[in-house]
């Protein structure tokens, strides 16, 4: 199996993205990543055990801390984000430090915070272990903390250095976490490739068995996929919107069961089976490719239900509080086809409720 | 006397300064500046009873909301920040709200920092009302907060959509914090700007007297100087550098007795003189123009004394941790005359410590 490198272009200049396997056990090339003489290395308890050491012995000639996190999107919070710049400056890392981010989509994004203020932002490599920080938060430069009022509400623009994807990571990845993977995989193929939804149809198989040519294609194709959209509005003006397909469904459930809960991937999957529910409701999607996306979450084992006493109409008031509302104008993604995204403004509030597929 | 527009360029575009005098009373003109439906407008204590009314009018035709918090750089803290993110989620401000600072530095630095991080950033006017953030924070983008390692030690690089300098708000602001002010005036003519220098020294006087065009043209000539550093490095990789002329040396003072203590003007007034004198000391400044700089801070009432427990080691030590050491190597900008700047590295502690103009 090849590596690859994928680069992702922003306002300020490029990065590369690492694709390959058992790269975290490349020290030599780890080092030359580096370029000055302190590194701070984040990650947190679960992933710790399994890949720590190996990034500190790649560094042992610098200055390099860590900080070990505990594990959850409870913990991605302005308290932690907090916890981490006082490690930092306890250690005495200057400007020309790297931080490290080493975990799954909580540490990507906070750590990638920390670095965006830390000395007003410091050199960054990414190292998502997860299949869904793999997808999602390696491309795209999104950073951020939680807040009481939702989700992903205090952050920064900050493009890593370097995005260290390596497969090596997945091994130990728990299987409900793989899968939920798949949720930002199956939507970048829904908002923008119909032929890569065929192939992730007929290829689940192998996909939920782990197969590393599979899989490596699958996280290369959805990376290309959002870079390409990212490179056209890289502070989501617009046409960066379509990536949030399912997402401000999914933000309403994560903030209604309380972050970590569900796992981020689990409620994205049932955002977007509402989304496309809604938008065979308002005439855009026709039944048979409906059906086919509420059978694609069944194949990776992401359809779950919503507790019972849960309201339909309490989900939708809270989505009208998400961040993605402009001027208290409600904007979804919605689909018009497999591999087509559209925005629509002004959807009826009953409506979308009704696409909850649940009581009001 | 005339209203003047200064465009300052940055990476991602560029913003209008307004200098002027009475531009809060033009509440259309204000009105027209903001392009959603919501304003925030954050000030403090302080200010507050001056020009709040006069803001919250103009735009009453908006949702408006209004946070007024504790005065004074002890509050520049994460707390504060926290507290201001929290006021405009509970109000349910939206990612194309408008964030108006309406302060001295302490304001316009945390908010700008808000601005930059609420929902990864919104839209945000500037309006400085004391007479350092007028010639300071209202060009070059810096945003932060302090933290008990150093000033402004989380922060973002954060171009504000338009800044709003009216001498109006001069005319309430206390002597100590209007003598403040010409540190960093001083401080720009001395970098870059000999015949401006010479200006100043002839015109200390009227300046202080708060003749208003003496001012509008020390104001402008501050900024454009500010500015034309700026653009040539907006994420101080190299030349802008020089605009932390006394910097280093006044964030050591500030720390070492406690924020807030001496204002940020007063110790960058001492940090000049203290780079002059270690200038003098390796033979880059001759005699008479280290002598013209303690002049001039004499002329300006900014000669204050250290007190007698403070040791020149301590605070050289503290030098040491600043957050413009580069891999443990102190790079501080000296004067091979008025007018020029330079960047020297590794100094020797003792030439430093020796700086310091009181016992070690």
């Amino acid at each position: 199996m090849q590596n690859t490198t994928l680069l992702v272009k922003h306002a300020a200049g490029e990065y590369p993205v690492y694709l390959g396997n058992n790269l975290l056990s490349k020290q030599k090339w780890l080092r030359s990543l580096v370029h000055g003489k302190q590194v701070f290395i984040v990650t947190d308890e679960n992933v710790a055990p399994h890949y720590l050491s190996k990034m500190t012995d790649a560094f042992s000639e610098l200055q390099c801390d860590t900080l070990i996190l505990p594990a959850g999107e409870q913990h991605k919070t302005l308290a932690t984000f907090e916890k981490i710049i006082d490690a930092a400056a306890t250690h005495q890392h200057h400007r020309d430090t790297t931080f490290i981010a080493l975990g799954g989509g909580v540490i990507t994004d906070m750590v990638g915070f920390a670095a965006a203020c830390y000395q007003r932002g410091v050199a960054l490599i990414q190292i998502p272990t997860s299949l869904l920080a793999q997808v999602d938060a390696a491309v795209g430069g999104k950073t951020a903390v939680n807040h009481a009022m939702g989700k992903n509400f205090i952050g920064a623009f900050y493009p890593p250095s370097v995005v260290i994807t390596s497969l090596e990571t997945l091994a130990t990845l728990p299987d409900r976490e793989f899968r939920a993977g798949f949720a930002e995989i199956i939507k970048a193929a829904l908002i923008q490739d119909a032929p890569f939804f065929d192939w992730l149809e007929k290829n689940s198989i192998l996909l939920l068995a782990r197969d590393e040519e599979a899989l490596l294609f699958a996280i290369q194709r959805s990376c290309e996929i959002k870079r390409d959209i990212v490179i056209q509005d890289e502070k989501e003006k617009n046409k960066r919107a379509i990536l949030n397909l399912g997402h401000t469904f999914a933000h309403a459930i994560e903030k209604t069961l309380g972050f970590g809960t569900w796992l981020h991937g689990e409620a994205v999957a049932y955002g977007i089976v509402a989304a496309s529910v809604l938008s065979k409701q308002l005439g855009l999607l026709d039944d048979d490719h409906c059906h086919r996306i509420q059978t694609i979450f069944s194949q990776y084992g992401l359809l779950k239900k919503l507790p019972e006493n849960i309201s339909a109409i309490d989900l939708t008031t809270t989505m009208q509080n998400d961040k993605k509302v402009k001027s208290k104008r409600l904007r979804l993604i919605l689909l018009s086809a497999i591999g087509t995204a559209t925005i629509i403004e002004a959807i009826s509030t009953d409506k979308i409720t009704a696409a909850w597929g649940k009581k009001i």
